[in-house]
């Protein structure tokens, strides 16, 4: 029973994550699931204690499957009560009450709506993270090729747009590829340090909890060797596969807000390749190009285009997701023991930053994997200024004998005589006076081939800097 | 021929607008309704101009309906080029040839993706703008209607979290309606200023469009006593009802920028009025109630519990509004004659500003039509510190025999005492030498029904100023 | 008497206002001096209606001047209250004291600190918003001029990255032009609207003041002919140069929101200049440079470099101002009649919005009066791609013949060959059978400089749109 | 030499870091210090390499003062190259030529501006850091002493404005700590993972370095055993006391990124509290109240005020933080080397973040350590709703018999019964037949203090979870 609306959202204003798994993993169908998920895993964590009849638990867990529910009719309900989970706990029961009127009772119990929306935002969450992890994984790995395919190959540094001193594209791609492991590290923290089910009852004492555990068994209530407190809140993280809470967190939000900014650092670092590979990509640059596909990149006017649409999806992620995230983590701030419409404000907000962030790695699996690399091009920018881009060595080289300012000073008079008349700054060096360089020497001196720096030896480093927390499943 | 996809969105995280007719009016069924009234707008502005078939433009204006595409397709491909419109042309370009074959190729003639998405990205918002200002002028007439009743209702000013002096209820509600007015001023600005029309074609030259009339009306586009250029976009506005802008504005975001402002402005604004109505709501204070409906309001867990959902609904819209709308503020910072990510991040926070105002404003009517008002509990409140709540006034009474430090003084001793003891302020007041006052003048004076200053007259002036520029059909 | 304490902030970390006009008026000291203003002009405003002897005005007057004042000391006084306020009155009280005693108790009469605070924020605003409208005048100025200068100039249009079709730099420059006549526009609008005075008294009742008014003339309290209310009203606006609100604003904060938006916009609108210039001076595009002074852009590094740091000036303000701007819309959601912590939180983000958009304005004014535009490399570059980037002409002409999918397919494959093998696009099309075009017309239809569209003639309508509230003196 | 310009900043405009020592260790004066800390460090670490003559180190560190500089003069000169670096560089250079003209061509040997910049900025970051831990020690110390204190101090919990269930004032107190902690546990780890120095020369491959090496020491140079690259980045590292970063950082801007998170953080922990306190300090709730102290609080009209200025600031703060933290997230999509803008952008919002929430945390140490909480207060409040504040426990007890949907429909028709007659609810349940509950029974149940769930056991669990990082010198 599946009732949809009006068509809301099929991804048509949001391309980087249409068809993508982590759409659907976050999608309303998958939340409803995961808030049925938390209902059953707190059925089947009661009757694991003894408070609950384990056939109740097992007719909730039958009934607790999202196609049962009208999706839609829970959503406009929702406007009844602010969250969707008191029409949620009505519709389940009925389901319930239909295979097993006897079980009906033993929904939601003792529970609050918080605890299952949380439970289930968390379920979704987590979700989400291990596919946004995985394509980070595969991008990483395709970075690291081109890292290492490209250790030496030389191309214009750029800095405030003009071109600064030659580096290599090897070094461009470790930079990438730091990047992304630092996201992936990021989101790896979050996980790792668990996100966690939410417990807490009406206004986090549990009290609910302990009161229908003390009606039904008052041995197990009251065993003070083993709380039962603790008991429920591990039975129910082990149920869910979560974490357990040192408090209930109902206005305590702090995994909200970690999701917040990794996520927003995972779209922040994904949108630098993004707007570094359309730099390279410009016309007048073309140093790089998106992997071709058939129908990819075109206009729906200019025959000639192959735009860099990959890039373009990134980049307009990237541009979303800190602002949203910064809306997240605002909702820290949230007054009482639940606040009216701070914790409201926080779901599609996580939503949006889970999408965007994952179709933004899915995006660039395939960017990372697929980009062409014109190594020739790169070497024909790099003598576009006639050797200007090494007036940094020379002028070192000159600096013991002229003084670090007059020699910085006779480069900067030779550059501007270079960019004037269109001539190489070696033939303009070597017709000047004064600094006792022979034309030869001048000559190996410009050569941006010389003045690589560290680049090599620093993308071997990088590459040595291997994620310390891969994935499940993960080859890398 | 309808595919969904996935349920990506069926209002389950955002229950403030699930199910208003602004979630429709912005939804993706909707903005691809727009798109086609864009393409067959275009073709009837062309055909009016002559140089595109009468029979053609009528064909494609059959064909551009919604029902007749897959959805889920469109956004699907729209991963392809980073945006719908290359897939729509595509699509109903089969749609039309199906029809009439003669006709395919007068779709898109002359046109770019840009053109058609913004020209219906205007349209939806349009369409939404008016939803709004109609809900706007629904909640400013119920809150003068409050206002007046309440007039002269004291009840305490409150600053800084305590008590200040005495204000009336009325005063509050005609800010309320004041900052809704405000918000309705603004909208209004953006629809009458006019939401444009975007004609640039490829880069913003009108290249193609002036192309195509050339081959196909050669006169036409060489009339210089009428250039094409202007009769092409005047047309095209007659054609959907928007304005006519003075250049593409391609990567001239003006629009924009102005609903985003417009949008976090309203949201804000009915925030304020939501933020109110929870101070006023708390157990402790009960100076208001929102309206009652069966089951509005009910908890999951608690049974007593009716929660203030409509302002809880929209403070969550107040939160999550200026952020997004700061995100399409931002990219009025897009380079080149279209950016690559800067316009597609815009889609999605501007519908997300639209249909969260919208809901904002479509729950604010219900609040301020049935807000149910205590006009006893805010007088019992106003005397809750014992006559401090006017001890401004005894101050500003006793400056010119005292002196205004001394004055202040004194009070501040008679406030802290009569705020340790629970006694009233007159009382200590009383027993206190040096201020010349007797007992039945310091109780006169300590009566806060005597110190609403001006609170009624700026409710008649406040009231006085009636909206400037009504919505169409508003009664207000 | 000036203690600065530890140096805060000299500008060494936001070079785009350090030094400007602008850094200056919203200064510590300036703003200092703003609210002295509100105290003075409150008191002459009480003088005026009889409520405040003459004398004691004067006296206010003279001693409210910022330099009598230890800025740090008030500074440092404010954490105790919160506010400036309450520890400048205090000050100013002594220093009327010490002038002349009798007019001590007059100062502050009937006030709040938010009415001082908020009407010498406005006095601040009103300051800077002219300044940024002189230098947004001369910026329009100047674009206009290269919008004109170069109507005709050809250059190749760029989206996603990549060259489109032609367009010129008239009507780029046209395009930035319009942006900062938007900004100007909406600069405009809030102060023609009016920034307001602040006059609320404690609560937003005004009945301090009308408390003071009854003790010292109850004849001019108590004329309902002439209302106090209103006269007092008036009577500030008046000394202030501010306008009079319809209702008190302690709460309902539309003019910090229109403020904030109308920042934001001329931010943005500056950043898109900014990031244009930027794309344009790239070592491999250089079809603009930044105007040349001495020293001016050198690099620490790199003898060669000639930085563009007026746009990188610009754009860090951009990437500032929106979400600083966030902050203060979000502020609308403030409850009660001032609420604790939201109002404190506007001033320094307006700040922060003024001076950065005010330094981004003035550093666009030497951008714009310098940027070095180079016709004859925008030529260069429009033929780099062979002849593509009139890909979509061609296809237009060939349309009729082969049916438009046909001839745009035509055109991607003879692009494809283009681009592979370095050959004009001329070229290749004559090489391919089956299009009927003689060689003769291919060459004409792919000389860029026929392909301009509408771009002259948009120039000429943009610059016939002029300025519709042109500053104080400004000559545009 | 000290020129301040202008008062830009005295702190008038944030009260909340005023005077604290957080204001001055990130103000432009340290931010110099710290730049001049970076040149130091680094030929210090030149010479301990032997590629720059120990004296010239010596000198340079002694010239390496902040006194000796013209402040204002630096930030106007900032202006021309859109960083301070170069003119500082300049101006170090004239201080070190003063002292030993042989060591001037040694200052910034081999460098860029952003390593220096950076490296200062991690410096001035780290600093503020600590300081903030510090205060954040405190906080916690003290709210772990309110919530021992107070861990069976039963008060109302509310959510969504209303009361809920009973809870403590010692599980509150223990979720703010617990979120003070995990504030502190994010910028351990910040500090912890180490803010590294930047070394990465014109355009991040260290050539400059390199190339000086080679001209000084060619042998040290060429060593491959120990390549220079690794020793100067650990000498550097080891000279100032930051971390090794794997890569040069100039475009790939973790750290700053990390900042922004960790700082959010913080002001929006704090920011809970803040409002927390605001709620239990209103008027009618009146349940805490902030330290008295002389003046403090105090409003410039009203006599009788104690407003609750530490939240407030707090409050403010947190307000702020969030967005512009977002401003510095977004720079990490920053093109190139080094982009002309994003880069620039930070430096303001990084030292706004670590300002205000420095300030943040110094207030929240008074608020914490002097708070009044008022046990009778609350326990008053509980009582308000006559016994409706357990309706849940009352169904739960109802639910065996009468099922658990009728159970709930009882205790909600018996709660409106209440309300609306203002009679206990023990009363009316009383008088309701069906239930089959005694009075006696009814009234134990409906005792608030018998319904505090495991608050107290969480108490416990919550201050046995001991912060796992403590600062240097903490005690905690």
């Amino acid at each position: 029973m599946t009732g949809e609306g009006p068509l809301v959202d099929a991804g048509l204003l949001s391309p980087v994550r249409a068809g993508t798994e982590v759409e659907t993993a976050v999608g309303d169908r998958a939340w409803l699931q995961a808030m049925l998920d938390a209902e059953a895993a707190l059925a089947r964590a009661q009757a694991s204690l003894g408070t609950l009849p384990e056939e109740a638990a097992a007719v909730i867990t039958e009934a607790a499957r999202a196609d049962r529910f009208d999706l839609r009719a829970l959503a406009l309900a929702s406007r009844e009560t602010a969250n969707p989970v008191v029409g949620l706990v009505q519709a389940l029961t009925a389901e319930v009450r239909g295979i097993d009127p006897k079980a009906a009772d033993f929904v939601h119990r003792g529970s609050t709506s918080q605890d299952i929306f949380d439970t289930g935002a968390m379920l979704v969450a987590a979700r989400a993270l291990r596919l946004i992890r995985a394509d980070l994984a595969r991008t990483a790995q395709a970075l690291a090729g081109l890292a290492r395919t490209h250790r030496d190959t030389l191309m214009p540094g750029r800095t405030l747009a003009l071109h600064a001193v030659p580096t290599t594209f090897g070094l461009k791609a470790a930079g990438w590829r730091a990047l992304v492991l630092d996201a992936d590290a990021r989101l790896a923290r979050v996980l790792d340090e668990g996100l966690p089910v939410s417990l807490g009852g009406a206004a986090g004492t549990l009290a609910g909890y302990l009161e229908y555990a003390d009606i039904d068994r008052p041995d197990v209530a009251a065993d003070t060797e083993h709380p039962y407190l603790d008991r429920l809140v591990d039975a129910f993280a082990a149920e869910t596969g979560l974490a357990r809470p040192v408090l209930p967190w109902h206005a305590l939000r702090t995994p909200l807000a970690d999701l917040a900014a990794a996520l927003a650092f995972t779209a922040g670092a994904l949108g630098k390749i993004a707007v570094d590979v359309q730099a390279l990509t410009r016309t007048e640059v073309g140093e790089v190009a998106e992997p071709t596909a058939a129908g990819r990149g075109s206009s729906s006017a200019m025959p000639h285009k192959r735009n860099p649409v990959l890039a373009t999806l990134i980049r307009a992620a990237a541009l979303q997701v800190p602002v949203i995230a910064a809306g997240l983590t605002q909702c820290l701030v949230t007054e009482d023991e639940r606040a009216a419409g701070v914790w409201h404000a926080e779901w599609q907000l996580l939503r949006e930053c889970l999408r965007l962030a994952g179709g933004a790695a899915h995006t660039a699996v395939e960017l990372a994997e697929g980009l062409e690399v014109r190594p020739a091009r790169m070497r024909e920018n790099l003598d576009l200024t006639g050797g200007q881009v090494v007036s940094e060595r020379i002028a070192a080289r000159l600096a013991p004998h002229l003084g670090k300012a007059a020699a910085k000073q006779l480069l900067t008079e030779a550059s501007t005589a270079a960019a004037a008349s269109g001539r190489p700054l070696a033939a303009v060096l070597t017709s000047m006076p004064g600094h006792g360089l022979g034309a030869d020497h001048i000559a190996q001196l410009c050569d941006p081939a010389g003045y690589g720096g560290a680049a090599g030896a620093l993308v071997d480093r990088a590459l040595a800097d291997v994620p310390q927390s891969p994935p499940p499943g993960s080859t890398v």
